[in-house]
């Protein structure tokens, strides 16, 4: 027994840290990664009673708006409860607590699911979710049908890209141009597909960000002289973590760049909904490429976690493809198949936001109020956030326009650098750290998302509660303030 | 704009099928391939009209159970209807309907859940869900506790497959050990993730499928030859599409061969609660490492969609990790973050299915009255299907001793051969496909599992409903000795 053990311990793993691929270890993913670490450490003390400047931590580093406080939609949440639980519907006590529409609306998707919620859908999602997200995308472009077989649901939006990654990548020469700074949901995926992500810079210049498509040749110049094979550009808008809503003239512009170099364009538009400058509207890829006339192929993905909904948990979104080949589109079918099909709650979620009621139904004066707060408070925290980081030392932030995410640059001096530097951290993690440490506040530092070399920013939400919000980032800059002057050069 | 148009027309897509990966062409996925595109075909053709020697389809080809008219479990669905709409708890006319037990799971869940379930989970799950997964699994092996650190949830069992592989495969010469016949999945992500999947076949003498050492000794050595490095193997147990249920002294001889030969297992458990045999239990591969004291790296894989609960459009699933280094896991989890977390909801139901109510609750008479019916109907089916296969022409069936399918060999005939031939298919898929033309059942041709060369199976399931099972079964054996007598040589 005691040798059994003796050759059991000097037994080596097949699988070490060694032994996995290079692919899986580059990947990176900042959104959850040592600063995470380093708060539920801080929370496991906070809970044994050690004490800190602050009395609980502020989960400003993702962007998971039910987690904060913010209430899911009365009618998503009827509409799951009858189609999870169909045994309502035979209860009038039950019903009378729903309004008719709800309850018509849960009949109606039940009637046309074979077996219900709990039998695999077609792999492609279910035919009435499809056929109302085609519906939806028709009304919100006011250009034409959207064809419901283009339509791929998936556990959130981002299994759909990672299909369309699948076929963007074909050989480790195979590059895919991303935003700096981008969600770095892309950067993770195309390493762990051994491809090659091709940074872009976006321009911060004059209070907004954009994309500049000088940027994007010089890059892909670039990349095509290291033998890349640059074949998909990634453009987040809503930007994540920028915030930037993008003009029709700055989208041309993207479009007309990737259709003279051949480029297929991966549009992460799951911020559609977030849009708080009075002056700017969302604008999709879709209806830019057919008033364009190009026959530009597109992948365009939308998620159930963001917009007025904010349903992270539940795992819905889909991908719409456009001008993509045929035979294509049967390999992305077969992928899908693989993996049987997407939650079917996440699904009928997503048909029951992008079908909401009318203002004919009994449903919508609640709906529209949920809503209409939802995005108010939003609107008023992007302006705050904006107003406030800006009055804070060596802070510059841009317009918060939409999404969820202010991205500022901060100033770091050379003796926070050296600073940093003695404890081994990045001079942006070294202050993120530390602002965790004094504040509770959790933000993710710039490194994970990208910048140009020797600038520095953070990532921070405008999810917390609107009650805290301004007292939360005064907190913030007091702290600011403090480090700046300790480490004044 | 005649110009732009032709100049259009003439452009070559970026992605095309010549331009994406072999990895991904050469996946397959059988259980959703050629014959159920023909099953749609007919559908059309039914709905419209068409006469077919059958009033409608029969989905004998994916285990797919309340597709079939299987009905969910009354506990998990009260049990998600509260969770995904807490208002209910504020309406004692609607909790009246509720048994007090499942009103209590309910508010217990929420009070341990931060944000609801509209929010993102940890990676890895929420902590009250794998905290019972953690005691079902101690429950279940009786040889000590599981760790809810070594768990991870997923949408189903298959995405935490791909994780298993991806860190399995580091190089386009590691190998992965499947059975033959096996679970497609296997096959497509090994392919996909650029592995090698080395094949090793099971032994179907005697009335029993059952898994054959020496001939896993023979595909191994033959992989080392050809420089494969073969570094996992996955069983399936109980099987699919094999349907046995293996012996301890046969996982005992599984585990020395991994031991001895340096591999991880992964365990394929997703039916673990579907033994239909009387001298049959299932048993887990964790129980047997623990037993017999070996350090073998171990993933072992359930799924919400099988067992007595099949809730497949759900999606929840999860995998334990066993001997698992600790720098492994790290990247398990950073592959977890990047997908955020699995469907909250999926959770949920794992939750309630793996902590049921106990014999001294109220929920527990409808529980198990509805567990022992759809077990045992189960049973049944399995029993005749074993039997009336066995009166059919040359078909022989081994036992089902568990899982959901029967996987018979039958002997097709030179001139089947032949006329299989003329129209371009695989004799086993021209078998399936005249089966489907006739009968309206849809079964998977052998080939998607892989059989031994000169050898022709067929997947059926048995989960179509029992009041018309002898039936169906009866017009298949019509169909098949029809079939025999018009091709006999």
């Amino acid at each position: 027994m005691f040798f059994r053990q003796l050759r059991q311990f000097a037994k080596k793993k097949v699988l070490t840290i060694e032994s996995i691929g290079d692919n899986v270890k580059k990947a990176e993913y900042a959104v959850r990664g040592d600063v995470l670490k380093k708060a539920q450490e801080i929370q496991t003390s906070l809970s044994k009673g050690q004490t800190y400047p602050f009395k609980s931590l502020t989960a400003c580093n993702i962007g998971n708006p039910q987690f904060l406080g913010q209430k899911p939609l009365t009618w998503v949440r009827q509409g799951l409860s009858i189609v999870v639980n169909p045994q309502i519907l035979d209860c009038p006590e039950i019903l009378a607590y729903y309004p008719p529409d709800i309850i018509e609306r849960g009949k109606y998707l039940l009637s046309r699911i074979q077996g219900g919620v709990g039998a695999y859908s077609d792999s492609q999602g279910l035919d009435v979710v499809r056929e109302s997200i085609a519906k939806y995308i028709e009304d919100r472009d006011n250009i034409g049908p959207s064809n419901p077989e283009n339509i791929f649901t998936s556990n959130g939006a981002s299994p759909s890209v990672e299909t369309a990654l699948t076929v963007c990548i074909s050989s480790t020469q195979d590059g895919v141009m991303i935003p700096i700074p981008q969600y770095p949901l892309y950067n993770a995926l195309i390493t762990l597909k051994k491809g090659q992500p091709i940074g872009y810079y976006m321009d911060s210049a004059n209070g907004y960000w954009t994309m500049c498509v000088e940027e994007m040749q010089k890059s892909l110049e670039n990349a095509k002289k290291n033998n890349i094979n640059v074949k998909s550009v990634v453009v987040i808008n809503p930007g994540n973590p920028t915030g930037q809503v993008l003009s029709v003239d700055n989208m041309k512009k993207i479009v007309e760049f990737c259709d003279k170099n051949g480029l297929v364009i991966l549009a992460d538009e799951v911020y559609q909904d977030n849009v708080y400058m009075p002056n700017k509207k969302f604008t999709s890829f879709r209806k830019i490429i057919k008033e364009m006339g190009t026959e530009t192929e597109l992948f365009s993905f939308q998620s159930l976690s963001k917009g007025f909904y904010g349903e992270c948990g539940i795992r819905g979104g889909y991908m719409e493809l456009m001008n993509i080949d045929k035979d294509v589109k049967d390999q992305i079918l077969k992928l899908a198949s693989i993996m049987l099909c997407s939650s079917t709650l996440g699904q009928i979620a997503m048909e029951l936001v992008l079908n909401p009621p009318n203002p004919s139904m009994p449903s919508f004066p609640i709906f529209i109020k949920e809503k209409t707060e939802i995005l108010s408070a939003l609107k008023r925290k992007a302006l705050l956030m904006h107003d406030l980081l800006n009055t804070m030392d060596n802070i510059s932030c841009n317009y918060v326009e939409g999404a969820m995410y202010a991205m500022p640059c901060v100033k770091l001096s050379q003796k926070a650098c050296e600073a940093a530097k003695k404890v081994g951290l990045p001079p942006d993690k070294f202050y993120v750290i530390k602002a965790l440490e004094e504040t509770g506040i959790i933000l993710v530092p710039g490194s994970g998302f990208g910048q140009r070399p020797g600038t520095f920013h953070f990532r921070i939400t405008v999810l917390s509660p609107e009650e805290s919000f301004r007292e939360l980032l005064l907190s913030f800059k007091k702290f600011n303030d403090n480090f700046h002057k300790q480490y004044r050069d």
